[in-house]
């Protein structure tokens, strides 16, 4: 019973005939030709995970933003660069995959104007105006016919109750969350550790390789998608 | 006649005996721990120019913004993040230098208040306050006893107005500029294009590779130190 248990997280759980749809990295919000508003994303979990379940049989969508990775063998990479176009890409596709797991940080706020030319000193103002960008899993989550919806919180603090809360607001089947500007973990980092969260349970996925994490994390969110989904189950 | 004149700026001219301080890549100005506001620098010219200044024999420190380039060999690399970093490491650097070149991409403004805690959706403000940023290249060509400074101007538009202005307000040496948001060349390319004034005085430098250009523009800035300096001229 033990080693059955230790046996179902250790073996990789195929994905065969499942239509996964990813987002990764960060977005950037541009004020003009040249600056913009970004965040601390590397895409390197969402890439781990692309590659994981590409391993594992299943068909692989990746909308990424701008990072410094190569495109991972045999995915179909669309390349976006604002939430906006992100937003756009994910829409497209949300509608036809089982599942849609939301791995990139996503800019909530965007430059309320872009300036077409460089902004000068003495030009600028002392103020940023922002408008609110699309919330992009919390409209894929709200589809009719919606997928196996996963979210990702990073947080520097009080990461049970955000995660939690999350999960609940946006109507997510599962949310995977950890800490960040920490010493160790999140996003500049090769390594991270997951508190992961679904309606009624939670499991603890302990500092590891995001290679690693991202199978571990896919075991866990194949065996949800096929509970979730009986008639699925090959 | 025509032959020496090719061959003067063929030819790699000799940077030995000569410290040459350079500053290269963009700046991050946090908003929190995960967001910032950035700018397209990749970095590509300032790394160029510091490999070629040390093949041609300088003695080079590189205060480097986050870029995604290796740090070259037998350079000293000063890893900075925000323009206050920047400006620290090149003032603690500046007077102790023959040439200065201000390659990097400084952001002109940081904001106010950089929270100490990820900002939640609903916390955020619509707007972002922001303070001005220490001016780099004017500070160093302020110096009593000022190395040659050499700024750089990426601009969208009216770029000989614009380069003319900075060469002449900042009191530099040399400014090269090129135009951004074209087809070819600046932030993003491996090529560039430069338009390099000094007082009374200019050239063009047509597209070419970032590694190509990089040898022509230190020629350039080493016969102009020698005729600012001839009591170094070896």
């Amino acid at each position: 019973q033990i080693c059955a248990e230790l046996f179902k997280h250790a073996q990789p759980k195929s994905m065969r005939g499942i239509k996964l749809l990813i987002s990764a990295g960060p977005t950037r919000e541009p004020l003009d030709p040249v600056r913009y508003i970004s965040n601390r994303s590397s895409g390197k979990m969402g890439y781990s995970i692309a590659k994981a379940a590409r391993q594992a049989g299943a068909d692989v969508t990746l909308v990424s933003g701008p990072v410094n990775l190569p495109p991972p063998d045999d995915i179909d990479v669309i390349s976006v660069e604002t939430a906006q176009q992100m937003f756009a890409a994910v829409m497209n596709h949300a509608t036809r995959c089982d599942i849609y797991i939301g791995a990139a940080a996503v800019a909530d706020y965007r430059p309320a104007r872009m300036q077409e030319h460089k902004i000068k000193k003495h030009m600028a103002d002392s103020v940023i105006e922002l408008s609110q960008n699309p919330d992009i899993i919390a409209s894929v989550a709200g589809l009719s016919a919606k997928p196996f919806v996963v979210g990702f919180a990073a947080e520097t603090d009080d990461l049970e109750n955000y995660a939690s809360q999350k999960l609940r607001d946006k109507n997510l089947d599962m949310i995977a969350a950890n800490l960040v500007g920490q010493d160790e973990g999140g996003f500049d980092s090769e390594r991270n550790a997951l508190q992961v969260f679904w309606p009624g349970g939670g499991q603890h996925f302990a500092m590891t390789e995001k290679n690693h994490l991202a199978h571990q994390l896919l075991n866990l969110i194949t065996e949800k998608f096929h509970e979730k989904n009986p008639a699925q189950n090959p």
